[in-house]
């Protein structure tokens, strides 16, 4: 299998962390990539995925698979299912995810406001909604440590990778102080062979 | 079970749709609730989703589920699997609903950048970026009829959601003559009792 890669990409490191937590990194090579908006790329868009987006897993027949909900699924599936819990728990585990996803999203919103689009047309409005999104975020898993018991697996890799995004883009805004579980939490995780094989150069 | 609705979101649309192709409507009382950028709402975001966003399905013992990949998925299983396929064919599937994601979030980026950005902050190679998803993603399925095949379910929800946002929203861009086949796909699936029941108002 083969994996559109970008070394930067939170998304792509979470399904490059969960490859490594399931024992199924050997079985995926990296294909670096560049993506961004205003970026064409019309090759990418018609045969992988219309948005352009990172990460996608292209499998031995071709087929392309994104995005990295859909990828994450597939290697659980591949793992025989250690990535994601089962029963009532499944649910929300993947609602957990899905609120990292819509963090993670706010972040790289935020960076392709302040990084990305020209100065004079910049909205200091949009900038504060998206990080009132992540600071929500952040609150929401510092008050509910029980989410982050049981076996390493999705919603941890999620979180982990969302975390070290806000630490690569986001140094002044710092995070630690106001959510000392969290911190704790991560400072144990980033020491996770997963984590410390996929960490950005 | 209580859907966080708007009549105007595609995202709980689709929703609604999938609950009534699967025979689960009756369950679902909905329950209107704004959401925007730049419109807080700190007791959503500590109690529902972090992010704010809809739908959101919150069950008999208050767990609230999001996003809307994650409701499409739990109705599928109360439905016996009445809305995703299984095997290989549960990968595409999902991708191929991963990428009506993607494009209609790019619809959705689009508006929140005409129609809530101060004027003089739009970005139009921001609005084009996106627009070309869009394209593309229409191009995907006009070249894919197969996709279309099998029963009604995620992906043909999320298409016509799709495309009626389109419709709803961006009316000066008109894409059926060049799509043909989505085109004749959509009128037909616009006489779908689902589809009649949740049309905007």
């Amino acid at each position: 299998m083969k994996l559109l890669y970008s070394q930067f990409s939170p998304f792509v490191r979470k399904i490059r962390v969960l490859a490594h937590e399931a024992g199924l990194a050997d079985r995926i090579e990296i294909a670096p990539v560049e993506v961004r908006p205003t970026l064409a790329n019309p090759e990418m868009a018609a045969a992988v995925n219309p948005a352009r987006k990172i990460p996608a897993l292209i499998l031995a027949d071709g087929t392309a698979l994104s995005d990295s909900t859909v990828i994450a699924l597939y290697l659980d599936e591949l793992s025989g299912g250690r990535l994601v819990p089962t029963g009532p728990a499944r649910w929300t585990a993947l609602t957990d995810h899905s609120i990292l996803q819509a963090a993670t999203d706010a972040a790289v919103l935020i960076r392709y406001e302040t990084a990305l689009r020209p100065e004079a047309l910049r909205w200091p409005d949009w900038v504060d909604d998206q990080w009132s999104r992540i600071v929500a975020a952040l609150a929401w898993f510092e008050s509910r440590p029980e989410r982050l018991e049981g076996s390493f697996g999705l919603v941890h890799a999620a979180l982990g990778c969302f975390l070290a995004y806000l630490d690569l883009r986001f140094a002044d805004r710092p995070w630690r102080d106001a959510h000392p579980r969290l911190a704790a939490w991560q400072a144990e995780t980033e020491r996770r062979p997963s984590f410390e094989t996929t960490k950005p150069q």
